[in-house]
């Protein structure tokens, strides 16, 4: 197993609370049982290809600045090490699982065929360490908003030419991942959406899209794939709007076109809060929609108004967020997939590490604080309460359907006023929560 | 008639565009034809009761500031007088249709029982006024969100006594307004959302709120009210996320629970932009999705996080909404309601004039920008040749169903790249507008 | 001593971290040591009278839920009441400072002589209690936003009338804070902006702002009050642009009209944010520019546009903070002051205590690790060593004023290249904060 | 007079509002007067070599989409190709002006002095073109953001060789300017801020600063350069908080260290409604206080959270800026830079001409409207007559300083309440706008 890009560092272990070792989980014991099942198993972390082998840390004002050193050599080179690279980091941090984007893992040809090339090649690889090592892709993606012919779109472009060519890729992506033992692949749609309406058909975009993902579904079922499709939510990046701005954008489409059954959502904390919501809000809307598949783990920073992709790190959204996918019944599919980038001044190897590092730690304290919290009925009791109302009487007859308005009417013209309100001690709650922040 | 609360304003007349009187239409003209109809059928324009009567000034940081000399005696003495104030300013305005929430124009009694004998003695009252006048409600609504027994929501409280009591405020509500010849019904949830999740159950919240509309759905066809029902999405006010977030969401929700049918939407300009969305935006989400039902029209400061309900000025905004309702159709049953009051400093009631005349002039310049634009075919040309590659060849294959991926798939390994795309243009069609504003 | 408003809840005792009752603190305990001093020196807790004793509930949207005992009998009445409610609250909470609005504590009159002589009555109730309790006011101010008189500014307002009643409102303010000895006096500007530009003139308004500050400082050295000035930055509420926007603003301003020397800032978690600013960035700004007097500790939503006012609970926010204050030297004449209110729906009077409670552990969890961090260097020595290179060689001839443009560019035609750069380690110290969270 | 790169479009020309020729002005004429000056002379447009010569159209998910046909041969090559570009396009346009960065006229080379001599030989072929055409520099700046060297800051790195560096290249970039006759230069800091507080000196950075500046000016008088400096405030890109974050932060810093004699603003929309204030409010807020410099003039989407820096096409935004810079005395050595890019999706060159007649246009019409409603006093003569109380009167006595506090309580005091205050008649100011945009 080659081990050349991370020399200083050795495997990361979990050495416990105390320990001062910043190269050390102070939380994350990938077998230690919450609510029956190792936390490896609960939180199923994933590895981000594109950001943590592919991203030099160039943002819209200045160059790469990052050093990764599997980055030399020829295009297939690059792609090779990159592999290497991504194994060695993988296991040296003890995760399984990695997601890519078609492009992360190989260059693009002169031409679609020798693309797919060059892909077929490095996916051999790729199988090869897979089988060595035991970690495989959470999911697979195809990368259909970098490269030039996708300006206008791909599944909504202008030009129907460009809608062939991402069917054409993405079919080829499915396979790939099918080949790799993924679980899941995802569909970000990174330019479905407009820039300026003046020039757009809104209604025929939507209806491309809905064509392009019943094709996806064809093809899937076709050669076998049996992971889980996703669909993930993002707002105003890169086009002024994309269609899949939040949850319930995607779930108007996909009830719309008939493909809820298809697919379920990967959504992203980050995305989440660009939309104007609370990572929280999402995830339970998701499970409320029996449409939560997947999660995207990384943190925005609120003031800032784009995806910053920074790591997860925040104890009350890990919290919150493990306890929505604990009440949903946790993943099957899906996973953690750390969706999230160093900071452009980051710029060793090992700040990888730390990132990583930081955000499983999180997520496993979370993971903790929300099982204890659930196990003591915090939350759950209160609310079980706060509804109490609808488990007989009137509230029982309004959910089974045996009253209308006529005899509400009558009820309530009857009675004259409700019953009292009682407080929703949102403020007892929160401190309850700090209270198990320990 | 009486002329008691506006002595000072005489009948709001077209001057034309060179007139200096500030008390004048310099561009809505109601019998000027456009695209075949005369400007006021298009526009429809409603006063909203409201703010326009009922709203005194009061922020936040502080008290009412406003001269309303209708307010004053007993509230049923208010309510008489506000009667008299709408349909003396809705007459000199010369706009023929008002929209109200049952609270506004009645006041509350000791019991339900009161508070719907008081309304019933007001709509008497309006009825007699409307048959003078011709001018009628375009919509009405139920104040659901104001009174502290809706806190913890309407249809969405944990109390079910309080949806027992919505329930019966609104077949009241849907039952005055058919009596009135209300053209539509609107349902804004002011309170139905959470303000923490922590105290939440938002499945069981959102199969209430289904439950509440299919119940008013049953109502409005049991009495024979004809009128159209309208949702009308608004995000973060009051509570801190609202179910209606915005027209996606109001139409997956409509979906899930199988009231596509029954409701379209309200769409508000200031709440479009507060769920992040341009309010072109909306209108056009709503028109390719078959539910643009009626019009807020308003204006939000874009710098500031709430609902500014300023009045439309914006000739932009007030052309690409012209152009989608255009597009769409135009208006049924909807119109432009006026969801707009003066800001806090404009404290005579001659502000009300210059409000409304302000709103109404931009309206009507929007509207025959958007008409003269649609006539030269400057948006709609340049959009269909820009999408022309889908009606013939693989475009035209792909939406007659005629392909899938393996079919696109060896199209394009074959082709090797998509046709070039070209340029979108969008500089040259900002630019477009502005010339057609003069 | 009464204890008519709270009969339910006793003194509210330290139990500890272990303790599960919700009516005790669980880290803020009065007489730990931290850093040599004990903590209720560190963080001068204050209960800001106008949330916790004359805020109803009410918000735009709807009307008073709240239950307060004390709000019954004429406006005296109730202004006395008031005042035994604030003395029960702080003296069972264990708080020694409350902060005031001359408006909170006793109602206007029929004149300006009327409304003093109301709050002379009341103030010498409040003498009178505080001299039980050795409860103290830790700043009063004036309310110069909330009666329609002030609704174009007070001592920015067009009427000139206005600035001189707000002259008398103030004097009259400053003096009853310097009988009450109160530490401080805050002037926060609420309508001291504008609603529109179209009307205004900026710098004329300005030039008023500075002269009334600058005659409020005469005042105060005329009567002797020994009490710090602050000024509370804010922006866009209530007034579409405040002219105390943020910390700079403020700093722009007091520099321009030689100011700064008399007053320092009062910064509001909350106002920063809705500035765009993060909590501790304006504290280290203020502490930068020695500006940092007093806080107003609350947390806003980042998702909301309006000053939520909520309760700080957040502990990276009240970590942050107190490691600025802490850096700073710690609070003098400043303290922390719960410029905050429950949510509307949290009804009952213990909700209050519930509220306080939460958010004076908070900040004592926030001192002592903040108290930790700093004595083991966790952040300081990184930053320490990060500047490192200005300590010696070029740096410190830059710093000492010994190079300018043209040796400096003479050493670097020499060298070439400046030394690399090292690595931000953002992800590392953000996961050091984390490990000090327990 | 090379004419390679625009050979499709002639000279462009005005053919006034009733043309239909997207490739010529409506609207300005450069010879026409207004208030007494030829429009060119008010407007001293300005085209920004980084966007229209350098930038491809790469977004943060996609690369490079324009037709540069001038990005072609070695980098040496390209820059000399790049000044035939500007210079084409300038004369073509129309415009008289251009700004510029050091690094994108001519390329870095392998240390210091290279790349000082590379622009050496650029700099002598601008100057010829100069010579041939007239058109000249309105601001040259240097580019200390985009190279890894600058991660950290410049002048506020933490390494003390980058500010070496950084001075060296400042030092450079004014002398070029000089020699090119430059009007002014230009500082954004475009690191000059942090990522993150964790890690940073806030204090020190900002001492840095400000020495830099002082060397700036030190120098700049040193070798007789006669142009305005500039500072040029933003906020939140590319550092999480930038130093410069509004003109108020620029004016606190300015005075703080005893800069304000020295610089002016160079102020820019988009950066304005990032900081939360509108294009408006800055430039009022600049003129206020003597800073108002030069403008960069663009276009934001205030839904967007980032500078997307379009085309200023805003007919309103346009007429309020001509507002303020006709009431500050027009520009001196300022002018209207823009600093705007066509979309990523405007891939041919005749876009930026669509894109800067639309903007160049939309500034036309602002000036001939905001004179207009000068000369007619529509805004000027309202806003006088509103503080007619501070002309006479108590108000005087104010203004004069010949009253305190103590006298204005006793003015009061017999008084007992301000006269009335007058509507505000925001919405009648509005609809005055709408009318005079015709």
């Amino acid at each position: 197993m080659s081990d050349d890009y991370f020399p200083d560092v050795e495997q990361i272990l979990y050495e416990g609370p105390d320990s001062g070792n910043p190269l050390a989980f102070k939380h994350y014991n990938p077998i230690e049982q919450v609510e029956g099942k190792p936390m490896a198993e609960h939180l199923r972390f994933s590895v981000a290809y594109w950001h943590s082998f592919c991203n030099g840390g160039a943002d819209p004002f200045g160059s790469e600045t990052r050093q990764m050193p599997w980055i030399s050599g020829s295009p297939m080179d690059q792609a090779r090490n990159k592999v290497n690279a991504c194994f060695e980091f993988c296991r040296k941090l003890g995760v399984s699982f990695y997601c890519f984007h078609d492009r992360d893992v190989a260059p693009e040809g002169d031409s679609l065929k020798e693309t797919n090339k060059n892909l077929d090649k490095i996916v051999e690889m790729l199988a090869e360490r897979q089988e060595q090592t035991g970690i495989r892709p959470l999911w697979g993606t195809a990368c259909l908003f970098s490269h030039p012919r996708f300006m206008h779109g791909a599944a909504t472009s202008c030009n129907a030419d460009v809608f062939a060519y991402a069917a054409a890729q993405v079919a080829k992506a499915i396979e790939v991942t099918h080949t790799l033992g993924g679980q899941g692949y995802v569909f970000w749609g990174g330019r479905e959406g407009y820039k300026s309406l003046l020039n757009t058909d809104m209604a025929r975009e939507l209806d491309h899209l809905a064509k392009f993902l019943h094709m996806a579904v064809e093809h899937k079922h076709k050669i076998g794939f049996k992971g889980q499709l996703y669909i993930e939510p993002k707002p105003k990046e890169p086009t002024k709007h994309q269609y899949d701005f939040d949850a319930a954008a995607c779930h108007a489409f996909l009830q719309k076109y008939d493909l809820d059954g298809e697919l379920k959502l990967n959504v992203e904390a980050n995305h989440a809060t660009l939309a104007g919501h609370d990572f929280h809000h999402e995830l339970t809307y998701a499970a409320a929609n029996d449409m939560l598949g997947s999660v995207d783990a990384n943190r925005g920073d609120l003031l800032l108004g784009w995806d910053t992709d920074q790591f997860p790190t925040n104890l009350y959204d890990t919290t919150l967020a493990m306890m929505s996918i604990l009440s949903a019944g946790g993943f099957s599919t899906g996973g953690l997939n750390f969706d999230a980038h160093v900071t452009r001044e980051s710029i060793d190897p090992v700040d990888l590490f730390h990132a990583h590092i930081g955000g499983m730690d999180a997520f496993a304290r979370g993971l903790k604080i929300a099982s204890a919290m659930r196990a003591d009925g915090v939350l759950s009791d209160f609310v079980k309460q706060r509804y109490v109302s609808w488990d007989t009487g009137v509230g029982a007859d309004i959910e089974a359907g045996k009253v209308g308005f006529e005899e509400l009417s009558r009820y309530m013209l009857d009675k004259g006023e409700p019953e009292p309100n009682a407080s929703g001690r949102v403020e007892m709650l929160e401190n309850a929560i700090n209270e198990y922040i320990r």
